[in-house]
């Protein structure tokens, strides 16, 4: 039972990701932790899976988001926007992935990473579909109140644009919804458009 | 776009989710909610899929997981060892079921209940394995801070076994784990022997 007392033992220490809060906000005010938001962005694959452009394995593209944010248990979570914090990010991230995952047997450690690394790559499908979702549901979230929290850090437009960019490689359908959700929130003075 | 709409609007609903708080704790005292609680239990079958005694469709099973506590946003959650709370629940979480999966197109409405109806039902491979995750993640928190939750309410062995029966039709070996972690908290005096 060696094999199960560690997955059991990663299990446990992936319960630590429901400490690590992002910088959005829910409606009452709080924020957002990482768990939550993978619990969201994997219903929301799974609910819209019929607008990705390609077919997709469902079931892997749930399991990267389920899985994508673990390595922030150790490496903490960065603002989208924030560049000086996005510094040494992915350094910081690979040694996470290199604790947390290996905590697992060898196999899994390294379907685990894979995960991760390929949810980073977008280079398939199922990649790609997994980051729109990663960008929609805070966009989402953020909508439903207002751009508060762009408002509170004076976010420009195309700092969303950016942000955003590659969802027309994994939806048209979706991609176009988020640039009138972005455009939406230019009008109401949300966003700020130079 | 109306059909994308509905869609939206219930990926937002469901967003209430991580207000529902559970009566189990996490590590720094805070309880745990909804949503948190159905990341974890996706993550698990994802983990641990090898363990399950019939083939399951990994994609489903996670789904389930994924959507199982949604109808808790109207009908809130019930302890399970609450007899008393547990009066009408089934009522009220069909009430619930109806007017939330409601707001989706009439296919998605369908499945969406499906799958709730497939989870509460536990008759299928996938819905066993499903709500063997939900019993085991709870336990597993539960056991890492010493059985906190079980002596604060002077909790009873043999309740814990009632609640955690029909483990063993989803998997012997993580039926196995659970009686030998729930052993574990009678000899610690965790959890009261009678």
């Amino acid at each position: 039972m060696e094999r199960l007392k560690k997955q059991m033992e990663f299990a446990l220490e992936a319960d630590k990701e429901k400490y690590i809060f992002r910088q959005t906000h829910l409606s009452d005010g709080r924020r957002e932790n990482d768990a939550e938001h993978a619990w969201h962005m994997a219903l929301m694959i799974y609910l819209l899976r019929e607008y990705s452009d390609e077919k997709i394995n469902v079931a892997r593209a749930m399991a990267m988001a389920l899985v994508h944010d673990i390595v922030e248990i150790d490496a903490g979570d960065v603002y989208a926007y924030d560049e000086k914090g996005a510094v040494g990010k992915e350094e910081r991230e690979l040694k996470a992935a290199e604790r947390i995952f290996g905590m697992l047997p060898e196999d899994q450690k390294k379907e685990f990473t894979e995960l991760f690394n390929e949810f980073e790559k977008r280079e398939t499908p199922e990649a790609r579909f997994a980051r729109l979702m990663d960008n929609l549901q805070p966009l989402m979230l953020n909508d439903s109140h207002n751009g508060a929290d762009w408002r509170a850090r004076g976010i420009k437009k195309s700092q969303v644009r950016k942000r955003q960019s590659g969802n027309e490689n994994a939806s048209l359908k979706l991609a176009k919804l988020v640039d009138e959700i972005i455009e939406n929130n230019v009008r109401k003075g949300n966003l700020q458009d130079e």
